[in-house]
C-alpha cells in the first residue's frame, strides 16, 4: 500500500477500479444509528424516525474560496465540513451525515487527497457525523469540493430565519472578524514569501486569527446550550458572509427592522490589535468580514435573564418594527443605515 | 428583467446580491408535502414521516463528463438531474428533492445558466422532485454541476446491491448501448464540423442514439411497475458505467457468480446499425458503453411468470454460486470471463 507520507507521490491514475475511493474512505466508520447504509450502494440510506430532515450544500473552489499556497489540505477538508455543519446548527438541528464530492486535476497526487480526507475524517469524528457517500472525478483545473450535510431536528425545534419579532433581542455567539483578519495575515505572508522565500515569519501573535481562518469550528454547542437554557430562538442564521449581511437576512425574512449597537459587537483583543496594525476599522471588519461561522439569532425579551451572563453569547441589539429600518447605532450614538457588504453575487448559497 | 433569449448576454457580475439565485430559481415551485422548507434558509427542511431517506450525489465536470460543443445546456441540466434520480430508483425508492450546486466561469452569460436551470426545472417537473437548495459560485475554468438527490422508501421496499442469491434471474430494463453510440455520432459530427463548419449533418437516423446520450430518462417507472407486479428485486443497481461493470458490482456485493447470455442482451435496432457502421461489436458496446441509466436487478426464480412477458424487462442471465465465477455465455455458446470495462478510476461514485 501507499506510504502515509507527503513526500511520496502516487499518481491518481495508478490506482485501479475504485481503488482511490477505497483508499480515501477506509477510515470512515459509521457512528450513528440513523445511518442504515453508508458508502457502497447507489444511494445512502438513513432512518430518522419521526424527526425532520435538514439538508444543506456548499461548494468550495480553489482560487475562489481557498488558496493552497497557505491552506494545508487537511485544514481545507476540515473547513469544508464546518461550512456545511454550521448551516445545520443554524436551523437548531443536529448534523448527522455528509456526502463529499471532489473534482481534482492530475497535478494532485493521491497523498494530497489523503490529507484532504484526513481533515474530513477528523471533522466527522469530532462533530459526530457519518460520511455516507460522494463522487470523485477528475477536473481540467484545480480542486473543487462539494459537500452536502444532512441533519435532523424535532419539528418543534427547527428555527427558521423568518420568526423574529419586534423587540426581540439580537444575539451572537463567540466573537467576530477574526477569520477575515487571519486571511489578511496569510495574504500578507504570501506576498512576503514571494519576495523573499527564505523569510521566517513569526506568526505567534496571530495564532487565533489564522486558526479562525484555516480551521474554523462550527457552533455545534449552541443548539444544546440553548435547549439547556430553555431558550428557543425566534430566528437564526450562521455568519458566513459577515454580520451586516446576516442581520439583514433575518430582518428581511422576518419582516422586522433592527438596531445593532456597535459597542456590543464582540471582538477578540487580537482582532482589535490586527485591525490597528492593518489600519482598518474593526467594526467594518466584524460587519463585513465573514467566515466567522458563529450563530446569529433572536430571542424574546423574556429570555433575557437566561442568556445575559452566558460567556458564549453577546446581546448586540434588538429588533424593531420593519418601518423603523435597519440601523447601526455607533459608539458616538449616531444612527446609520445598515448595508450589506462582504457579499459576492457569485458566491451565494440558496 | 433580462430577456429570455439566448442572443442576449448578461454578464454574471451585473446581477446584484442574490439576484442570480433569485433569477435562476424563480420558477422552481415546491410540489411535495415532504418539502417543509425549500430554498431560502440555512438548510432545507423535509419531513418523511416514517420512511427511510435515500441520498446520492454526482458531479458533472465540463471537459470530463460533457462537451458543450454538442451538449445544449438545457439538456445538460436535464441529464444532471437524471444521473442522480437514477440512483434513487436503483434503491427502489421515490426521488423527492434535489440540491443543485454549480461552479461557473465568467465566460458563461446569465442566459446560459438560465438555459441550464430550464433543463433542471423541466426534469424536476416531469419527475416530480423539488429543488430545495444549492450553491452557486464562480470557477476559474469551465462549468461544474454537483447535484444531490434525496428520495424515500419504506424500510421493507429498499433494495440494496447485496441481496442476490444463486439461481436468481438477472433482469435489465429497456435496451443498452444507445447512449454510447450516440456519443460516437456526436464526436464524429464535431470532428466533421471542425474540418467543414458549413456541413449540414443529417442526423435523423441517429435520433434515438443522440437522445439517449443527451437527454437520458431515469427509470422512475420501474419501482412502481415492480410493485404492481408484486416483485421485490433481491438486488438492484443502475447502469451508469456499462452492463459488465454493474453485473460485477451485484455479484461482488452479493457474494454470487453469474451467467450472462450474450443473445439476451437487449439492443435497439439503431444501436446494431450504428455498431455496424462504426465497425464495433454491439455486445462490447452494451457491456462497456455506459450511461444507459437503465436498472439492472435480480429476482427470485419464482417471479419468472410475473416478468417474463413484460416489454420493459429482459431476462439476461442468472446468478450462480460465487465459486462458479462471472461469465458471459456467447452466441456461439462459449463461456468467457466477464471483465469490467467502461470504468475509470477517477470517476467513481461511492
Amino acid at each position: 500500500m501507499i506510504e502515509d507520507s507527503l513526500n511520496s507521490r502516487t499518481n491518481l491514475s495508478e490506482l485501479g477500479e475504485f481503488g482511490l475511493i477505497d483508499l480515501l474512505t477506509k477510515n470512515l466508520d459509521i457512528k450513528l444509528s440513523s445511518t442504515v447504509k453508508g458508502i457502497g450502494d447507489d444511494a445512502a440510506v438513513m432512518d430518522f424516525q419521526d424527526k425532520q430532515i435538514l439538508v444543506t450544500t456548499d461548494l468550495l473552489v480553489e482560487g475562489v474560496h481557498f488558496d493552497l499556497a497557505y491552506t494545508p489540505l487537511k485544514h481545507l477538508g476540515y473547513k469544508a465540513v464546518m461550512v456545511n455543519l454550521s448551516d445545520v446548527y443554524a436551523m437548531n438541528g443536529v448534523a448527522t451525515q455528509i456526502t463529499v464530492s471532489i473534482a481534482v486535476s492530475n497535478r494532485f497526487p493521491v497523498e494530497a487527497l489523503e490529507e484532504l480526507y484526513a481533515g474530513i475524517e477528523t471533522a466527522s469524528k469530532i462533530y459526530n457525523v457519518d460520511v455516507v457517500g460522494g463522487d470523485t472525478t477528475s477536473s481540467t483545473k484545480g480542486l473543487l469540493i462539494s459537500i452536502t450535510a444532512l441533519g435532523m431536528a424535532s419539528k418543534e425545534d427547527v428555527v427558521y430565519r423568518s420568526g423574529a419579532k419586534p423587540n426581540d433581542l439580537l444575539v451572537v455567539s463567540g466573537d467576530l472578524g477574526a477569520a477575515y483578519m487571519g486571511l489578511q495575515i496569510l495574504e500578507r505572508e504570501k506576498a512576503v514569501f514571494k519576495v523573499n522565500p527564505n523569510s521566517q515569519p513569526d506568526l505567534d501573535a496571530y495564532t487565533y486569527l489564522i486558526e479562525r481562518q484555516l480551521k474554523p469550528e462550527a457552533r455545534k454547542d449552541i443548539p444544546p446550550l440553548l435547549k439547556k437554557l430553555e431558550v428557543k430562538p425566534t430566528s437564526m442564521i450562521d455568519i458566513s458572509d459577515g454580520l451586516s449581511s446576516e442581520v439583514i437576512h433575518l430582518c428581511k425574512n422576518s419582516g422586522v427592522g433592527v438596531n445593532l449597537y456597535e459597542d456590543k459587537i464582540p471582538l477578540d483583543p487580537t482582532v482589535i490589535a490586527a485591525c490597528e496594525e492593518f489600519e482598518v476599522d474593526s467594526t467594518t471588519i466584524a460587519l463585513s468580514g465573514g467566515e466567522d461561522y458563529e450563530l446569529l439569532f433572536t430571542v424574546s425579551q423574556e429570555d433575557f435573564p437566561k442568556i445575559k451572563a452566558n460567556p458564549h453569547l453577546s446581546i448586540i441589539g434588538h429588533m424593531t418594527e420593519a418601518g423603523e429600518g435597519m440601523h447601526l447605532i455607533t459608539r458616538g450614538n449616531t444612527k446609520i443605515p445598515l448595508i450589506a457588504k462582504g457579499w459576492n453575487a457569485m458566491d451565494k448559497e440558496n
